[in-house]
């Protein structure tokens, strides 16, 4: 199996957006996806969701004459959040997103203990919290709520899987519908699932 | 008038915090008692608020053998929302802070048009809302909510002035106590003016 990788948005706009969805978004990567989705829902008002930048520690910076400050010397630093958060119907949404090319299950190690704390803080609170998972080869995106990946992720530390098989992830998460102009158009889920009956029904 | 800066938290711990608040903070930025009081927030379970990393633009990046990735041209980037955000009491929260030297007046050039586009956004969407400002001089913090400053944004462009009087922030914003974990307590202005009677009210 082949993946056109590298095809952007130019491919995109010549796919038919009734077509069978599974295999329309082929080669654009989740983050992309994701980066485009929070652009449409803030163009539309419909939600206020950003990337949060990559945290950098700088060690240096360059002030030439007449141009802009270069950054000489900086390093990676470790996020201590999830990656995405926002606002949407009055509620605050974090979430953090991974692609997987297994087709059989999610690896934990994608994910951090920081980031599991954060996220129990942010359930604690009353935040809508969960991940985007999404098999790249099968090309499906599924919402997994954070309450449900707590328990996979202790598990682990008592002699559980290291992963979440495919099967769970389909069962206990929501497949999320991709939309031409929202391709991981993750707010029709939290409405059906989260925010029922328009109210403020937090989790299941 | 002196300002012993650069003395941190050594220097405070020396401080009696009951001792007249105006003066017991001084030298700290605002940018440091809010990191510090969101620490203390965390710590404590009493609220979620990070500040968003600095955005940058990377350019090129070594990868030296065996040790870590160095960040070897890189640009600052605009932010293109506010520096603060996260979730108390199940709201979602967004603030900037800002800090002036001048005595009678906070300038509206401390702020940047896309920064009130992202604040009505938040407002428009059910969001805490708000500008920390403080007055160095005489170290007071102030919120001023964020519908009040659309007003005065707004009014600079027809023929208004290009900045808030010190008497307006202290009429219509709120002075944030100073605790001692707590240097810039402004959970405890959110409780007080827009969390009523432990409900969602938004706003005053």
């Amino acid at each position: 199996m082949q993946y056109p990788n590298g095809k952007k948005s130019s491919a995109l706009k010549k796919i038919n957006h009734t077509s069978q969805t599974v295999y329309s978004n082929r080669g654009m990567s989740l983050e992309d996806d994701i980066n485009d989705t929070n652009q449409y829902y803030l163009t539309h008002n419909i939600a206020i969701i950003h990337k949060k930048p990559t945290p950098v520690q700088i060690v240096h910076v360059d002030y030439p004459k007449r141009s802009a400050a270069v950054i000489k010397e900086a390093y990676f630093k470790q996020a201590s959040t999830t990656d995405y958060n926002g606002l949407y119907k009055g509620k605050h949404i974090d979430f953090e997103a991974k692609e997987t090319k297994n087709k059989h299950s999610f690896p934990l190690n994608n994910i951090h203990q920081h980031q599991i704390d954060h996220m129990k803080q942010v359930v604690k609170h009353g935040g809508i919290c969960f991940l985007l998972i999404r098999f790249s080869i099968s090309q499906e995106t599924f919402l997994f709520p954070a309450e449900k990946l707590f328990t996979y992720w202790e598990q682990q530390y008592n002699g559980g899987r290291k992963s979440i098989r495919y099967e769970t992830v389909k069962k206990l998460g929501y497949i999320i519908p991709i939309r031409y102009q929202a391709k991981v158009d993750y707010v029709a889920v939290i409405d059906k699932y989260y925010i029922k009956n328009g109210g403020t029904t937090n989790g299941r």
